[in-house]
């Protein structure tokens, strides 16, 4: 990852970024988030990431102005990657109880499989935000918690659920998905597509016998 | 919490200290995470912390002799609370299926309850400390999540659990809960008692329409 393709120079950077922006800042933010979480992010410097890059100071800085900046975007790519491969493709779902299961198995997958570990990592650092950034990460965080609130209640009324609180529930969801990187580790005896059967059937079917 | 009942010397620290160590180091635990949490572990000082308790630099070092040993130290008070407060309280229970509900509503209570949020914040940091330090709390937490794995176990093996792997189900129910200091706010619409058996419900039955 550091070093990306080879190009290490300023104008290198630029051509890319011309050509392919998203996989070059892509790049950054996830290179970030390595670093951020391996120093501390009091600790790491501009200079460690620029470094990690392959890049000159000033290259990095032709991005990135502060520290905090790249904090908002590391959080902002998180979400970002969340939106476009998980919510977008779920939300127009009609059927609730299949709009709730290929959300989870989505969301399971990109914690998986699709994003570096060190970017959820960050993601869930919210409070290391203030401000108007702050504000903006969390305001998206909560349309995701209303889309599950409301998916939860659409079971309810459809007679498919059991009378439960849609808050709770989602936030249940919530913590039993992004407490996986805390313990999953990708590789090993568990596939993530059997992690994924087996937290939507926990949360479906819950553990008792029926 | 800072400055405690207002003794403020060092000679004060000592004699309480004597008389009510838990107390006093449970001051110092608590205010210290606090501090850790709004600055930051790197950015704090321990002339913030001792300030905060209305003490002396000197009277902190007293006590504790540096920032790691001090992570440490809370980490350990946090693991203290759960292992006094629900460990032991449960580890007896023959029944699997009350073992695992009697601890599910100990851990949410003791999160909601019996200890400060800061403290459970940092407990899920121990990435934070390295070494033998890490080593020992992690020793605890891998105690705490056999047991569970256990528990899940011996209910399949009664007939009362369905076909869950244990090492998920644990898992999935330490997300559930550790998550609780992300969204839930003491003294809202829903009472740590009603958060408890929402929890248990959603575990063990799961959301679908029997």
């Amino acid at each position: 990852m550091p070093g990306g393709g080879g190009e290490t120079g300023e104008a290198g950077l630029a051509r890319r970024t011309r050509q392919d922006r998203p996989t070059r800042q892509a790049q950054i933010y996830e290179t970030a988030a390595r670093i951020f979480c391996e120093k501390g992010f009091d600790k790491a410097s501009m200079g460690d990431i620029s470094s990690a890059m392959g890049l000159t100071k000033a290259g990095i800085y032709h991005h990135i102005t502060s520290k905090d900046e790249l904090l908002f975007g590391i959080m902002s790519y998180g979400m970002d990657l969340f939106e476009s491969k998980v919510l977008s493709r779920v939300e127009a779902i009609t059927d609730p109880l299949e709009r709730l299961k290929a959300t989870l198995r989505g969301h399971v997958l990109l914690v998986t499989r699709d994003r570096p570990k060190e970017v959820t990592v960050i993601l869930h650092e919210s409070n290391a935000l203030t401000g108007r950034y702050r504000d903006r990460i969390n305001r998206r965080k909560r349309r995701y918690v209303r889309f599950l609130q409301k998916t939860f209640r659409e079971l309810g009324r459809r007679g498919l659920a059991r009378r439960i609180d849609p808050e709770i529930a989602a936030f249940v969801m919530l913590g039993m998905i992004n407490w996986i990187y805390q313990w999953y580790r990708p590789g090993g005896r568990l596939s993530d597509e059997k992690l994924a059967d087996a937290l939507t059937d926990l949360l479906l079917n819950g553990v008792l016998e029926r």
